[in-house]
């Protein structure tokens, strides 16, 4: 391609609304341009990097045993109705009525749709498992879009959904897809992990988030740094073994600590160190009363409460009925002389504690010298807290890291949800009629896209992955009306695509400094310079990843280029 | 692909709503399904299709110099209320309110974004001319959805825009995309043709569709036997010499003719023919009055009326102003004795009538043995009537023929409509601001789906030609419970793949009556059948479009299957 004859429209300045490099270099490197809040154009070098991306997802999809199709983005709402989710999205499922009044959702997703299409053209075991998948606009009314492709409303999705006769099969689609998710975001260049993730509301079962590490991340991924291990943090699991001090356990003693609530004014006030404290919430767990117990220094993961008793809901008790419960405010609460319609929970660590420092359920009293068995013993011990940096993994391999995440992939065991609420069953093997079991798998191309650019760059543009390259070989004379490097470039054009690279030449009158600088910007991997030297056939190579650079004969080129491009 | 992994509903029936074969037949093998009125989904053998027709469209596009851009389904209100056409686009623009009620169209066409994009991006001459493309899911809320994907809501279009400087440039450019468009479609496979066609309200001077026969077609076009000619029937001029009768002129006669008004009413109480009578209708074009005459078995062509007087608005006067300004109604207008402030303007043919028959402007009476000269002779002639069969073509080669045709595409000369409502201007190379010349040109994608399917089925189903067939060979083990049939078609399916066809193999435990049915119904090219001689390592390949058939040993199947399938 010629510069000449397409549009790149780059940026000298940073646009001043892009908060984050890929946000900010996508777009002064002209691969994309804002249409409205959310709402973006894909300009020829954006659309040349998203068709990477979506022949790669096709290449694995398809190896996974998945099949392509592809939905409509006008959705009937009484199919959404009958899902419940037409009342339960929300305002970011954008709607609208055709010209007969009749209400339409514009696609945010496709579960509904699917499962339509499913339950009125399967109804035998024997066409199942079925896999399908489609690379598809989605629109979704964020309520602060932002980030640039991060953080759209109207965006690029890969959307799969598997149907099964049982688990076991769901599980088996649930590996193959997971290790094809695994293998298109490698084969993009990424830096990512596979992150155990909360399967929330949906009552699924298994499910993972693709994250790809970088400070702009909107998650917090707890990983190992020897395994492969990670996890969202509400998620992981705390494996640690607490030993007890071998200290002598001294009395119970009860201290004014007059306005002293949070744990760092208690420790200090008394001077105790915070893991020695115990910190103790009053939570509602389906109406029932709980104690719940973590050292100070540790903070109560809500998600694991809820899970422990297998609870719909979970909440922090008001500080007025607290106050009705134990006799006191928030800041004085302890485990001692509790009575009986309040449980107490807590978290392992708490049990090594000795000799340590509890709210005394007083106004303005601690008590120190607490031993957990001798002055309070009414307790189960559980795994409640968040996981820290430098806890073990819980694998067993190496020691737990935070780094944050952008989420550029989902895949998730439904279960039954949709093909219940909307009558997709089959027959199984006996005649019997079964709700489908279902997966979903999405990913996010337009913010891959992002991802990539957030993960290479540097201080002068973009550092595309030879994978997803718009162009692998980016060709500049210097100087147009010079005539030896206006042909030999025209000559290495023509020469370079035949042999099949794809090649991107800059044929534009404008001053070398300009020239480079939109190159560095643009970031292909690959830069060919016709100078001075080209009457001597004499082409320097340099490659932006690292800056090596190399004189070399027009002769000798394709095989230096042979060495440093891999192909795809 | 194997059928057991796929999903491929075919349907015994003939499904009640769908009217026309392309329709039916989509439906029936499992190509696409219906989610609402006028928007489908298209199923994994409907969307290899339209992935095959994008491709060529891509090929094509590129080589004509495009270059691949992606615009957003959403636009902003604003934009369109700019360019003029929020208001005069009507119901078939689906508008929507995002959570912050701000007002967008669902994209129906892109020359606003596009527009907008190229102002902002575009300031000089040197940066022109630039054409940009898209493949992308459009939205027109059609009044009356119908013929399946010929006429849809939602539905798959190729959308090109180009920028120019001058005429010029954006003639060349229209040339290419014409030649682009003309190799798409033979491509395609498709019996077409490049119609000149009607500029309309858009002012533009070129502008062509390619349409392709069918009698489904929504359009009448008017083509050469043997010629490239066509054009839609309003477009064509007609170029017919008309001889005058060597018979001798008798004297004007004032004939009672009561409650005859129609040609053929009069010509028949008359015993004359037709086309020795003339027509006589009273337009008003901008106001003024025009007696309009063509022979008695010609129709007037308003476009042409409208051409001759450059005017904006042409319409037939209203029974009671023509009865005012003749003084007699509608069946007996005539010529002779016309007030000076009607003018009359007449069809070629009209001159050459010898003792013809016209209304005598008074009520039931009518005139015979008029002769034009002589009788009337304000008179303007001009090309005023529609082309009919059997007339010469305009090109001066062969006879018109008429034709059905379903319009897939459209190559317009825009001209300055949207970059001077927009303000998309350039500076020139005396620095002087001019607004860009555009063109615009479309692809409906899925409608030339629809299209190959209309031209390309027997009373079996489809017959896919080559280039676009959702695969190229479908194997069909006849009982897949036999070992050896098993055994070899899996053989082959697995050659076949690692040779680079394309394969669909049924491999489910279905009747072989079924399966051949249903093979039909898709319509792949060439079918291996592996059925008892299996264990002779013979099979039997059958050619879908003329049902060819070959018995032919495993070994010299590969070299067959070189003569028979052609590559792409």
């Amino acid at each position: 391609m010629k510069q000449s004859m397409t549009l790149i429209p780059t940026l000298r300045e940073v646009p001043a609304d892009a908060e984050i490099k890929s946000h900010q270099l996508l777009l002064r490197a002209g691969f994309m341009r804002q249409n409205a809040s959310g709402v973006y154009s894909f300009m020829p070098l954006g659309k040349k990097v998203l068709q990477k991306i979506e022949a790669i997802i096709r290449e694995e999809m398809d190896a996974a045993g998945a099949v392509e199709l592809l939905m409509p983005a006008l959705q009937q709402a009484e199919l959404w109705q009958e899902s419940g989710r037409w009342y339960s999205y929300g305002p970011e499922l954008m709607r609208l009525k055709d010209r007969n009044e009749r209400e339409f959702a514009l696609g945010a997703t496709h579960e509904e749709v699917i499962t339509s299409l499913i339950r009125d053209e399967v109804k035998s075991y024997k066409r199942l498992p079925l896999s399908l998948y489609q690379i598809q606009t989605k629109f979704r009314d964020e309520k602060r879009p932002r980030f640039g492709l991060l953080r759209g409303r109207e965006f690029i999705m890969k959307d799969a959904y598997s149907f099964h006769a049982n688990q076991e099969s769901l599980d088996e689609v649930y590996q193959k897809l997971f290790t094809a998710y695994s293998n298109i975001f490698r084969r993009c260049g990424l830096n990512f992990r596979a992150v155990i993730a909360d399967s929330g509301a949906m009552g699924g079962k298994d499910t993972h988030e693709f994250m790809v590490l970088s400070d702009v991340g909107e998650d917090t991924i707890a990983y190992s740094d020897t395994s492969n291990y990670a996890a969202n943090i509400e998620m992981a699991p705390v494996v640690a073994k607490y030993e007890k001090p071998t200290e002598a356990e001294r009395e119970l003693e009860k201290v004014h600590t007059p306005g002293k609530k949070s744990i760092q004014e208690v420790s200090e006030f008394i001077h105790a160190k915070a893991k020695d404290c115990i910190k103790s919430l009053l939570f509602k767990v389906d109406g029932k009363n709980v104690l719940v117990l973590v050292r100070g220094d540790h903070e109560v993961n809500d998600i694991k409460l809820k899970n422990y008793y297998a609870a719909s809901v979970v909440e922090l008790a008001e500080p007025e009925e607290t106050k009705q419960i134990l006799g006191c405010s928030i800041g004085s609460l302890g485990p001692v002389n509790v009575s009986g319609d309040v449980e107490i929970l807590a978290d392992h660590a708490v049990g090594a504690i000795v000799n340590g420092v509890c709210g005394a359920n007083e106004e303005d009293y601690h008590y120190t010298n607490l031993n957990p068995g001798r002055d309070f013993s009414d307790v189960a011990y559980t795994d409640l807290r968040f996981i820290l940096e430098g806890d073990p993994s819980p694998d067993g391999e190496g020691t737990i890291q935070f780094a944050k995440g952008i989420e550029v992939g989902h895949v998730f065991k439904l279960g039954t949800r949709y093909s219940e609420a909307m009558g997709a069953s089959f027959l199984d093997e006996n005649g019997r009629s079964q709700p489908m079991i279902m997966g979903c798998y999405g990913i996010g191309v337009s913010r891959t896209l992002a991802a990539v650019a957030e993960q290479f760059n540097d201080e002068n543009g973009l550092l595309w992955p030879e994978n997803l390259a718009p162009f692998k070989i980016h060709v500049i004379p210097v100087n147009v009306k010079d005539e030896s490097q206006a042909k030999l470039a025209e000559d290495l054009y023509s020469d370079l695509r035949k042999q099949g690279y794809e090649v991107l030449m800059d044929d534009r009158q404008e001053r070398p400094g300009v020239k480079f600088a939109d190159s560095d910007l643009i970031g292909i991997p690959v830069r060919i310079t016709v100078g001075k030297k080209a009457a001597d056939s004499i082409v320097e190579v340099k490659l932006r990843k690292n800056g090596e650079v190399h004189e070399v004969n027009r002769e000798k080129l394709s095989e230096m280029l042979g060495q440093i491009l891999s192909g795809q």
